[in-house]
């Protein structure tokens, strides 16, 4: 097919929530504190206050730093527990396995393991067989567990999933890891608070996003014990991304702070997904393959039924070949689009 | 002297032209095209109609890409010509052997070496110096000669000194990157186009600017010989630098391109660099140490003058034990400005 | 257990090959080379005329090297192959992955990937299915497969095998690379010669083993296809790998050579393989887990029996918790090892 | 020329203590603990045993591990101080900035900073002026400060130099390793035992030469603070330096530090080198550069005489444009040797 067979193809359609734009509100805000000069790389009062702002979403005294995109989250963010002869565990369905090249190895030098997951969720059981092989010098040593919240494929972990993990990873010297791409879906779905979630639970670090939960750049990475991002900011100066008009960087979280506008967000889209169930699940050909507990939801489909669906709308198959596809909703999509794109499946299908 | 000393206390002083904010033209146009979505990692129009615009710039075919910041487009750069036992050569003065950590050894696993520099010039001599020397498998061997223009003391490489330092380094098989985080500031201080000040002097790749020349956050790399750059999306990956939301990245550069707005922006802190010095050459303590060709005025002051010159206005000393400072013109620095810095000075050491 | 025992406990037990000292013949032609000076780092006439030799051993011009251990001449070999994005595929049981730490990722800068494999051998279809996959630049290129010959689990791939597993590789642009740390056995177990073993089949660069098959210390990396290894000398001086006497290190290789003492030694340790699983195949509680083709019987035993027999003779549990034990024999097992491990066997299982 | 010119052209002439073949001594006494089988990697009573030696050489508890050449024993030893952002000083002569390709780099992650040296000696302001810098993130943090004794152009350190710089360096938070490659001969120098020489001084690791004082292959890291050690096993294995016969890299130490058999051999090179210089210091066209000190004289002699006088016996020229050569003596150098060369140079110039 031609690509794009049209200028308005993409218009909100369910590919991605990173295909999205930037919210209003937060280009309104860069406006707003846009003139004058500030000081360079962080020094700025803006950069202070959004760190201190952090403080609050979790609340607790945290250590938070702002980078340019979420492969740069995580990999900085496991940074603070690198060893040369580490490995860093995670699910096998991890955007940290999956998506982000050699980043992980290139720039922490350690070896990923990939653990089995259910419904994208870390088994605890596969985590412990892990952590029981052992090796001396000649495998490498596990540093820290990495888990997705809302995993990669749309479900949530609840908050004893977490802790479970958590503790067999500090059990063993580990530390944790979130990756919170879109954290304002899970913090929306589970009905509680970012520090009820993470820091009861005992994790380490966050990689709190910025991008997919609607700014234009950036995520940050927040250490729920300060004193583990002591070096931070010379990690984030080799790892490329410190900002030199910071308070650009800082205050587009700002704008996504200001009245939890990232919960709000995650809450719209994962309603979005929730009424896109609703209006799919009778469709014979559809399966629905995770439960739709955040943004995105999961289809097998007649794998032969993906071109063509693709040329209406574009979205990403997860497998081809197995026909499981992703349909994935953004702060701004609509209850129209929605409708739309049911309407799309149902002609398509018969139904 | 507590930090700031007030609040206005940063409002377009001398101190860099990273402490500017971001051109009204940037953000406009960043708000012009939001809406929507587009596909992301770089496969959407807006991205695609930049890169080309590129070409235009350069008067021929180039290979454009969209980075985050000024280290990650030098150490982007450099890996098409990574050798696992290779050095970069540049001047003692660089950006990237002072500025940038240890991110080109990490992420290039290379060796640095720093070249004797004349006003921040790399000798030539110096140059033919070390290429000399050949050490076998014992000693790195040079794969790539990166030069900075306008130098980072202000000072604007002519034509011809970059042809002859080019044709040095390629006839020992080297490539030339060049440094270009002010290049508008050059490209208006010599008075020709960009394609005529690199291309034709045989430059392989350009860290061009964004951030310093007036955009939120961004540099674009460019190989002016295209088929280095085929790898580029995989380093960008492992770099640390794929923006999701890409087509802002590319926005940003559409709007400093448009009507050559990053030359404009050059060729105004350059005049005002030159207003400033003609009002201070006269100060009998300020030794102006460098020829003032771009957008800064280096010169050197009694030590113990910075301290309190700084609590007026903050500015950056550049070897505080021998009284060198630094003052940058930025694309919003005004004649205002000019004036009251030299008032400033002139007041100070009685002038 | 007091560890060890007593003095001579470990004396031509079956825990390992590298528990055997140096063959006789090679510390009789170190004394004989010994004396004079010669050129340091391989420049000497005994470097040359043993890598000559190896062109004779694989029926070719090959291009060799000496290096000082298995994970050294594993990670150089594909140092060959290396690209900042990419990765390598081995087995899911191989050294390379699972005894060489995080050398691979650390020196190499790629992601190891471990596929399902039989008997130690990599199964082709979850070669294939790997390479199916693809993901742009989001994941990691293959770039080269790794087998082990005998593989780990101590069978011998058929030359039909590694022709079917390397023909898929170079269709996908992939290299080759075998790790024969005891190459030896595997000649002798297929009664062909190395060359119509790897050669014939596509291989493009071997680790010729050196330790495990009776030296003091050194492997052999030989590039089946020359002009692979053309660089071969600097990453082996940034890979801590260059000897300063390295005629030393080939002429261990001269002795292994001479005669085809390697050959020899592989077919003796087969055999006594052969013996041991003869004289215990009949003991209930002792289950061969994997053909016998090398140097190496695998064996399930009671869990609870393997902290006991430890104690009689040592060797290394595989799996303990599975009670997966690896017994193996070396160039100086005697039949009288074999006879005394088997009683110990059979006394303890009352078989 | 033809390259060699004869057979027997390198017989002990003066290139390089690493053109030297094995010390008698160490090849017997690999024979004499050759058979019968031991742990790998270090687990058997040889390498306990000669471990324990090492603490008796420097009169305290220190702790030591074995690897395979210098370039590795200094890039390990430095591993224990590595930071991600970090740099190494060293002396503008060093083996560590001119000799080991990009092993730095690649290995550590860190920049190397070479400092002005006079005789081969740090100059303790040049490392002042270095610490005086300062950058924040933007430039590496020195971690370690590495020095040679003795030096790369056999000068030795006095026990009161090595302690000013260690105090200089330990001032600033870094720590001090010595490369000694050829410590016997500073040992032998100054007449001092070896803990009063580094202990005393404040030295935190050496790299304790092997290869170069008369065994086969290999080298000792010895931290004389043993805490520092406690993850080297990791680092040595992913450094590709843990050998499986270990036992074989001990006994070659065993044998050196038998009866101080390492100071006798750089006692007798420092004789034979002191030697050379009487017979040749009224040579008119060769002017001795460097005090004399240990096993090297270096000289500058007419450029043109360099060519004509490598064709009767081979040497390396140290910068072959300014005629300045290295003229090196071994465990095996005799004084007959001595008497030959000092013939060929009055000969060449009529002396």
């Amino acid at each position: 097919m031609e690509f794009p067979p049209s200028d308005d193809w993409f218009a909100r359609g369910l590919a991605s929530d990173n295909f999205a734009g930037i919210h209003p509100a937060v280009l309104a805000h860069l406006a707003t504190i846009n003139g004058g000069h500030a000081m360079a790389y962080g020094g700025d009062v803006i950069t202070a206050r959004v760190k201190d702002r952090f403080n609050q979403v979790f609340g607790k005294p945290v250590d938070t730093h702002f980078v340019f995109n979420g492969t740069a989250a995580n990999v900085l963010s496991l940074s603070a527990f690198a060893k040369s002869y580490g490995s860093v565990l995670c699910s096998d369905v991890a955007h940290l396995i999956n998506d982000e090249s050699t980043a992980p190895e290139r720039l922490l030098g350690m070896r990923l393991i990939g653990l089995a997951s259910r419904d994208g969720r870390i088994d605890p059981d596969a985590l412990e067989r892990e952590l029981r092989r052992g090796h001396g010098v000649h495998h490498p040593t596990p540093v820290a567990l990495s888990l997705t919240q809302p995993t990669e494929v749309g479900t949530v972990y609840a908050v004893a999933d977490i802790k479970t993990l958590a503790d067999i990873a500090h059990g063993h010297g580990m530390a944790v890891h979130v990756d919170g791409a879109r954290l304002g879906s899970a913090v929306a779905s589970l009905g509680i608070d970012a520090g009820t979630m993470l820091v009861d639970a005992g994790v380490d670090v966050v990689s709190f996003g910025g991008t997919k939960q609607g700014i234009l750049c950036g995520e940050a990475v927040v250490f729920l014990k300060p004193e583990l991002g002591r070096d931070f900011p010379h990690w984030q100066k080799h790892g490329l991304q410190l900002a030199s008009k910071m308070r650009f960087m800082a205050a587009q979280f700002e704008a996504l702070l200001e009245r939890d506008l990232w919960i709000a967000n995650g809450r719209h889209a994962n309603a979005m997904a929730q009424a896109l169930k609703e209006r799919i699940v009778g469709i014979p050909q559809v399966e629905i393959t995770f439960p739709v507990q955040s943004n995105a939801v999961f289809a097998r489909i007649p794998p032969e039924a993906i071109a063509p669906l693709q040329k209406e709308t574009f979205f990403w198959p997860w497998d081809a070949g197995a026909g499981l596809v992703r349909w994935m909703c953004a702060f701004d999509t609509t209850i129209e689009d929605i409708e739309r794109f049911a309407g799309i499946l149902r002609q398509h299908f018969g139904g």
